[in-house]
């Protein structure tokens, strides 16, 4: 069944008139089409009917043509009402709660007679979730791809460089393999800078003896990987080994653990309590992981508090991290897909 | 008055208990400090006693208060309830109807016990609608920065490059001055293709006698520019040299109308009347332009259905278009700062 078909069962199921998809990534997902205009109106109604019609700017309607879309454009000018083309009555529309603002939910309200909002957003989580193997395999290549910035970035590692050129050599570099977006700001940390683990690459410079700490990805064919490393530049001082190695033994063991029909929260509980019998559990202070696939952070979260099983199909990232401020901050993370059978490791630089 | 003085007097006006501000541009724009913590919460709320109070991820509360910020900090856990820690009952809340989710609006409906919820966006936009001085300073050098991007770009036009290498050489080559963030997708579109006002670079090549089209933007220091400029390769045919006059002198005429107290509209119909007259006004099918600041799409339109007033602070484009499939597509675009005495031209590359 096509993730239209999918939705459209939703919608029978629920006994809802219509689902509006206002965001770009969902609309993306179920039509081939990829577009962000930003404040103007893009949205497509999928009626209970199967029938689909795309709203966007009058201005991208012929890329809208190309594209492997099929149902009915409305295109609009920006000094045109878009729902003028469209009057009719959905008594009951779903809609994603997690994305529609405020604003257009009154507007829909109105546009389309609406009596009962429901959320659409759980149906579209389920169903991106669980990729299809054509998914998986640019997941696959995407992975693939951030093993090969850490190589350019290690590669181009020595003292006094700093943390800004590091990125913006990865950057340069990986354009020569097809990549023209990373799937997030890349982050390289030197040192005790790490130990903030949002922080910002900078003008720090590199010293011997510390660590480096790469958290990045690269979008391919709309697909994000997220991996992180952190590697050792000369020889770190013994606390930052110690650290080093407990979150590798942390990372490993939840790794093993991943099967289907295994709960996600036992993943955090098996890589937490390695930390924090380690007596550094204070210094791990956010979930395990989280989803990946046409985002680099998507459904659902590796933590403590999920008890939904492991299903195949599904593609995580698992990253423990230890901080400790003015010691070092450590972390890794792999981009793993859940088969039948356990679990493919989709990145694969040495760690 | 700063900023959040202007803010909280607002909320004396509307006789409301606080604000609560989640656009992560909009708290950059109040606080100084910068994040985007995806699905996460990071708001700030401000009460109608003035108390600022930045709820974030437990992991950032290092660098906020590393940051300009000096109201209360509320860290939490990705396992914890961000509003555990501050229980309290805000009977009217304004929100951001723009920018806030369906989700997050029940969620704080739930939390603060809210029973009218009004709208913050006209108050924001309006503050963030007039530039400070220093504002304007950043957008200066923002501008000049594109114009810099301009010269590299140009310098690297030969036959047979594709669109795509000419993006990438753009991109590296302006990191050199400090650049790292592109306000948009760089889009430089070769002859014919530029005729998709939206269209994006690939591996179409470069061929003699024809125009390039280039749109694009830096980041400086958190605000940015957008200019366009089309530029011929050799002797474009002569229909594309007309309308490359044509979208000229509607640019620049609507530029010279320029001054506080001018109904926006009217520089819509004065570039598109030029343009209508001329036989193209079908081929012209988007606003004249928009706001610009911290975001490269922002308030206001400068549309035919905008009848505010031009103000002193105001930072706009200028950006009519001709688009003709098959023969060419032609936008010029400038970035304008409205004066006390008329207009400053902000970016200055030839055209």
């Amino acid at each position: 069944m096509s993730k239209i078909e999918q939705l459209v069962q939703t919608l029978k199921k629920e006994q809802a008139d219509a689902v509006w998809v206002s965001n770009p990534i969902n609309i993306f997902y179920f039509t081939g089409y990829k577009s962000e205009p930003h404040e103007r109106l893009f949205a497509l109604l999928v009626k209970a009917d199967g029938q689909q019609i795309l709203f966007c700017p009058q201005l991208e309607v012929e890329e809208v043509k190309a594209s492997p879309f099929e149902g009915q454009i409305i295109g609009y000018l920006d000094t045109e009402d878009p729902f003028e083309q469209h009057r009719e009555v959905y008594p009951t529309l779903l809609i994603e709660e997690n994305h529609l603002t405020v604003q257009r939910y009154h507007a829909l309200q109105q546009a389309f007679s609406v009596e009962t909002f429901g959320a659409a957003d759980p149906v579209i989580r389920q169903l991106r979730n669980i990729k299809t193997s054509q998914e998986i395999d640019t997941l696959r290549e995407a992975a693939k791809l951030a093993d090969k910035c850490l190589e350019i970035g290690v590669a181009f590692l020595k003292e006094g460089v700093t943390e800004r050129e590091v990125v913006n050599h990865i950057e340069n570099e990986i354009k020569a393999f097809g990549v023209d977006q990373m799937s997030f700001d890349t982050m390289v940390l030197f040192g005790d800078h790490a130990a903030a683990p949002h922080g910002t690459p900078g003008e720090r410079r590199l010293k011997k003896d510390e660590f480096v700490l790469f958290d990045l990805g690269v979008v391919y064919n709309h697909y994000c990987s997220d991996i992180t490393r952190t590697v050792a530049f000369g020889q770190p001082h013994s606390e930052a080994e110690k650290i080093y190695n407990i979150v590798l033994e942390a990372e490993q063991a939840a790794i093993k653990h991943i099967q289907p029909g295994v709960t996600i929260r036992e993943l955090d509980d098996i890589a937490r309590g390695i930390i924090t019998d380690a007596g550094y559990g204070d210094y791990f202070p956010h979930r395990l992981g989280h989803g990946l696939g046409l985002e680099a952070h998507e459904y659902q979260d590796i933590s403590s508090t999920n008890q939904n099983p492991l299903e195949p199909g599904m593609v995580l990232t698992i990253e423990p991290g230890i901080y400790v401020p003015g010691v070092a901050g450590v972390r890794i993370e792999d981009d793993i897909l859940v088969t039948e059978q356990g679990f493919e490791v989709l990145s694969g630089y040495e760690k």
